[in-house]
């Protein structure tokens, strides 16, 4: 299954959107649940079947969702599981009870569905850059459309119900993905993130919620979803990326000013690596990848394009790589699989 | 002064010798005195003034000089004294007392006399690979010749009398230049040094005595110098010398049975970092070059040869940048000049 996606770069990932030299997406997602059946985390397997089935046929007469799939959890392997994860199309919780879930995914892969993740519905919208308004409008019309085919649990003083009070209210989490290498190297980082949080914001890894920062990336999203309007929320996370863009360009700055021959010096090193290895781990080639990364941004570096880094970002994960040569590998043989690929993916590109 | 020189590798490490993947060179080194003057270490400055004029003037009168220069020590610049110092021309403790010293180098670098350094005359000879008897019979000959000249300080019972008694009887020391990485990979060195030290051999770092090991370079010499004969020496050193090789290369077979594509992935990173680094410091050269020196001897690796290697290794020390750029430089603006000239030379062989 996924095949063709294994074999091209997430359309979010294109870097096309505003400000994709630092913000590599944008994501809008809404937490759901339908207020005739048990909360997936109380709701025994027969509900759960249940559930997608309503959903399934609901999502089958959508306008909206004509372009897609839907796929029930028992169809999916763990490695395709894990596949999708790292595409960002489904959270790592996502299935670790086993059966019992659904997702629909449409063929742009900006939009996914879970069906029966810790809420009924988790539909989430992505795209490349900080574009949080195409998110929206994407997210919002097709939540608007499922409202009128199934009853949501809403209440109308505290708004949509949901499994983790965390998510009560809008039900949305607003969320970016952003490289912050500048933060990083000038130790300002925890600073930032510091601030970040008084402002009712939450930084995490590459795959979200519990997961570790890997090659400078930082998923920076809204922590409350109860008291503020949608329109409040993502105004918000826009206005702070905004200013986190701006203290990320200073920390650059500085880092220009003070070390430019040790940055040059790291961003060809890391091209050089990367051209060359044989061996290369999933974390480091990440990190690699933010070198150059920066240096397209210091304007430093122009023998691979950001799409090029994105997608190399992507197609080196674990189960991608696994995907892509059709079979299964251990560790060690996937370092020096994914060595190959970057070397041919960078191959005349001197 | 020395211009010419900077701009061309030493004509013993043009990796032409015997051997020349593992052995860099050979060394044999003669410690004389002249009977009529006290010994370096006591004589006052007049003394040595007086032994460099009468080693002068008895070198001008020999046919095997007639292709060479003496210079005086004064003449000579700090900047110029680590120049031969890398250029292995001149030991690090020469004209560690300022003047008073002086020094005869042929035009092919083969063959290099220091006047008080720690004795009257210290006359060495070098060429490329293991190949000891072309050295002895280059410094054999000319220290007959001198003999004919000067009444060397000798005793019937002990030998050669030099100032340090470590070198008394023939007064000699035979070296070889070797390149030991997979004995340091593998953790076999310690072993190897210790057994080379009971048969009364000693190993020392690249600049010789009391010297770092850099880049996996390791100088071994005999220990003793009274009780044997010159030819017992050079023979003991040239057999164990193959005794190492035959270790090095089991070791190397060793690693590419346990280890191939950590190692196949270590030189082709060496390759990536060296062709493309901003700055690099002269020790990491040094490991980085060992590291393609040791793939061409797998044969792993053929971008570069064994005489850029080697060519490399000498033009990228401290002394020689700035010769060979012709100005005073910093260590930070070494490391610069010096990536920059790695990869100038490394350029178009990808």
């Amino acid at each position: 299954m996924f095949e063709s996606m294994a074999k091209k770069p997430a359309s979010w990932l294109t870097g096309k959107g505003p400000e994709s030299e630092i913000v590599l997406s944008s994501r809008i997602r809404f937490a759901r649940n339908i207020a005739e059946f048990k909360f997936p985390p109380s709701a025994d397997t027969d509900t759960r079947e249940k559930v997608i089935e309503f959903v399934r046929s609901a999502f089958s007469s959508m306008g909206l969702l004509k372009h897609g799939h839907f796929y029930n959890s028992n169809e999916i392997s763990p490695l395709d599981q894990s596949f999708l994860v790292e595409r960002h199309l489904v959270s790592p919780e996502f299935m670790k009870n086993g059966t019992g879930g659904g997702l629909y995914i449409d063929d742009s892969e900006c939009l996914s569905i879970m069906v029966n993740e810790e809420d009924h519905i988790r539909l989430q919208s992505i795209s490349s850059g900080l574009s949080m308004n195409e998110c929206w409008e994407c997210a919002y019309k097709v939540d608007q459309e499922l409202a009128r085919k199934l009853e949501y649990a809403y209440d109308d003083q505290f708004g949509y119900l949901t499994s983790c009070p965390t998510n009560v209210g809008t039900g949305l989490r607003a969320s970016i993905l952003i490289h912050l290498p500048g933060l990083v190297l000038t130790r300002e980082i925890d600073n930032v993130i510091s601030r970040i949080s008084k402002v009712g914001l939450v930084v995490r890894g590459f795959y979200g919620e519990g997961t570790d920062v890997l090659g400078n990336l930082f998923q920076i999203s809204n922590q409350t979803t109860l008291g503020r309007s949608e329109e409040e929320i993502i105004d918000s996370l826009s206005k702070v990326t905004q200013q986190i863009i701006e203290y990320e360009l200073n920390s650059q700055e500085t880092l220009m000013k003070d070390a430019s021959d040790q940055i040059e010096d790291k961003i060809w090193r890391s091209y050089g690596i990367l051209k060359h290895a044989r061996v290369l781990a999933s974390g480091e080639v990440m990190n690699l990848l933010s070198a150059l990364r920066l240096g397209i941004c210091l304007k430093l570096f122009d023998k691979v394009s950001l799409n090029q880094i994105s997608e190399l970002l992507i197609v080196t994960q674990p189960a991608h790589l696994q995907k892509y040569y059709g079979r299964e590998m251990t560790s060690a043989e996937r370092d020096m699989v994914r060595a190959s690929l970057v070397r041919e993916s960078l191959h005349g590109k001197q």
